[in-house]
């Protein structure tokens, strides 16, 4: 079995039976491969078909992962770490087959330093079960995803999600990672302290890196204290565009909104018809307020003025926790009551971003472009960071209608380039965007490939993402 | 002449006298390989002796490099990128001779987007020049590290300085960058979009390489609105210890403080003799806020009742912009204020970091040591970030002072690892502290060197730089 081999996607039976054979004798129940285990590991939310793995190792400790590591290595068997399985780009899939390392029995805290801001968690711990955790410390950890990812997971698509816009993403909020290396040895990219300027910036490599450079054991974040006060509001526009000019405007003033979400008036009716709602079916604006009493009120006031300007006729907003969280219903099922719009069809949620000044056209032509075309596909957005989503709704075993889709990707993807941006915000390339990735950033993925070269020589580590080798 | 030599410290004469011939023909006045040249590219802030360049090439585009890096490649001759030469430890250094390349002709604005608060530059544009530049914009570059350096300068040492408290370090401003790689090709990391998720950091990978991994042609940055409102003030406190607990509750209370910077009794006596101000000379800290009328005048009052709570009696603040320059004259006449106390020594400034909690433990324990040490060496700091400077002064050609200079180093930079931090918050490694950096990152430097033998294999790119290869 040669390198090239296993570079050309052929499995590596030999070594695969090798190594299912030790983990099964070393790991007992932790190391499962019934055909459930193996299709749970590969069932992602992604429309791109199941890969499976050979088998799943409930690792527990960050010597479980040396361990399989070394292991896997000498026999030339891919792995492929996973978290919740919450990925939308097919990161999770085994198309070499391999172990699954499956981190949720990973999942302790390790050190909360309140003093600091900080923490340092395992890798398979949800941001949900962190923020348990957290509850009595006055902090938080804010990104937000929208699913209750690992934490792991978030740090190896360099995630985001709805309050990216104002604590950023989890390339500004991840302090240091220890890594297992290709060599089985772990490694520490960096320490506590704010800033460094020690060395290349390997916190960052490993962040955003799908797995495929070496398997993250533990994570330092950094955490914010809970604000003093949370207010938000819902206000319908016009039009698309008018919407889109409002957020541009709160950006450009430099109102430091944590959340400001888009919806159009399908992703509206939608979320009407699912939570049973009665929003006006309009291009709508859902934001949140972080600061002190007098704070948000203020940054609140700024906002309806913006609204009022580009044609909002009202601003639903309060300073009250469950009138928030009621107003911010529609928003929080917003992917599920899109799903429910055809629950046959098959969902695609695509994720470009552009330069603010471009959204408002940006998220008009894709719009225009779904109604030309035929589909049923709602848009909902970060449009703070000029991020936003369209949820394709389609028959994947229907020729005709996935390659509408497929056509329609192209334009969008196309269409954000155009305008400076990028084909992923944040749900990362996996096997879903490796195309669009080479138009995004052509030559860059030779750097890519080197690096990857380098730090895993024999491509076993989440083989078959970003790029092909 | 092998890989090898080159990397074993040896100089490849024959491809150096190649490139030195093609250079004078191809460039005539823009290359130059006078001794006059040769010196200013190597003489920088540092107290480690200069290693001349062989010439000097005045790059005009990002074609000139295309094609010195080509060239240099074909002919294995080592190149240094060189800003402004106000690196503090040895980054632009020629141990092995080559070609330093010079862009202080390459600082255009290419170009300013104001709508989506970002800028595209050339390297070679000092930060003065960019905010001169952008003055009718309502829009400034924040980032302030004290020397007028280059941006491709901060870039590639990862910078920060005063304001970054606030607004973050060179890692969190660099939206892209383009680079001409190992083959003479030029790509670019990203495009203008606020997030993405599009393969591998390759911007955060480059920003901090100190040109070891290829040379920066272009750097886009993010901008900042001007503040409506800027106020600052100073007050001294009865310790030092007290100082730095201001500064850690500060910090832990989220009060957005856009500089928050100590200076302690030895600084100020030295600021007070150079500027021939009156300063209490006891432990200070300068303060400095961005936000509105209202907001500024709120943080003020919130940090003078902390500043009281630990024993400061006096708060001299003002919203007055004259007033505020002339209260922080000391702070930005700090360091050649501190040079000035023993004008005839040389001067080595370290610039330790760690977590935010252990700074009152660290300054106290370093300022006790310097005490003992029988050294004279102020300490000023970024205290908001956890980071702080130790003007060492001494005579590096008495061998004495200079082993006592580098016993003094070690025990901080030991001390700083012992809290979590690091021995490097914004210089860099360079050649300084090489060692250092082994003793902090450990097996995380074989990382690194695998990355660079992977794209920059014949070791042409600034070498003998971060760690020994």
């Amino acid at each position: 079995m040669s390198i090239k081999d296993v570079i050309a996607g052929q499995r590596n039976e030999e070594g695969i039976a090798a190594v299912l054979g030790i983990l099964k004798q070393r790991y007992g129940e932790r190391f499962q491969t019934g055909l459930s285990y193996r299709e749970q590991h590969s069932h992602t939310t992604s429309y791109l078909p199941a890969q499976l793995p050979d088998g799943v190792l409930f690792a527990e400790s960050s010597d479980d992962v040396k361990a399989v590591v070394k292991l896997c290595a000498a026999h030339k068997v891919p792995m492929v770490p996973f978290g919740t399985g919450s990925s939308l780009e097919g990161h999770v899939n085994a198309p070499y087959g391999g172990i699954s390392i499956d981190f949720s029995r990973m999942n302790r805290v390790l050190e909360v330093n309140a003093e600091d801001l900080d923490c340092t968690v395992e890798p398979g711990i949800t941001r949900e079960e962190l923020n348990v955790h957290l509850r009595d410390t006055g902090l938080f950890f804010p990104i937000d995803p929208g699913a209750n990812a690992s934490i792991g997971g978030m740090a190896s698509t360099r995630a985001s999600g709805t309050n990216a816009v104002r604590y950023g993403t989890m390339k500004d909020n991840v302090l240091a990672l220890t890594v297992v290396t290709a060599n089985g040895e772990e490694i520490r990219t960096a320490h506590r302290a704010r800033k460094s300027s020690a060395g290349y910036d390997l916190t960052r490599l490993y962040v955003g890196a799908e797995g495929t450079l070496g398997i993250i054991t533990s994570v330092t974040l950094k955490l914010q204290g809970i604000p003093a006060k949370i207010s938000g509001g819902v206000c319908a526009f016009p039009s698309l565009k008018a919407a889109c000019d409002a957020v541009i405007m709160t950006i450009q003033m430099g109102i430091p909104v944590a959340r400001i979400e888009l919806l159009d008036e399908m992703q509206i009716k939608a979320v009407n018809a699912y939570s049973a709602l009665t929003l006006s079916e309009r291009p709508t604006l859902f934001v949140e307020f972080h600061g002190t009493e007098e704070t948000v009120a203020l940054q609140a006031e700024q906002f309806r003025e913006i609204a009022a300007e580009f044609g909002s006729d009202e601003f639903r907003y309060t300073a009250n926790a469950e009138e928030r969280n009621q107003l911010w219903k529609a928003r929080h099922n917003a992917y599920w009551a899109g799903r429910a719009l055809a629950p046959d069809l098959n969902g695609l949620s695509t994720d470009v971003c552009v330069p603010i000044s471009r959204l408002a056209d940006c998220v008009s032509e894709t719009q225009a472009d779904v109604r030309d075309s035929g589909l049923l596909a709602p848009i909902v957005g970060h449009a703070g960071d000029g991020n936003f989503h369209v949820l394709l709704l389609f028959n994947e075993k229907n020729a005709e209608d996935l390659e509408r889709a497929e056509a329609f990707m192209a334009r969008l993807n196309a269409r954000a380039l155009a305008m400076d941006g990028t084909c992923t915000g944040e749900h990362g390339v996996g096997q879903g965007k490796m195309g669009y990735l080479e138009q995004e950033l052509g030559a860059a993925l030779d750097v890519m490939r080197h690096i990857k070269r380098s730090l895993d020589p024999d491509n076993l580590f989440n083989p078959g993402k970003i790029f092909r080798l």
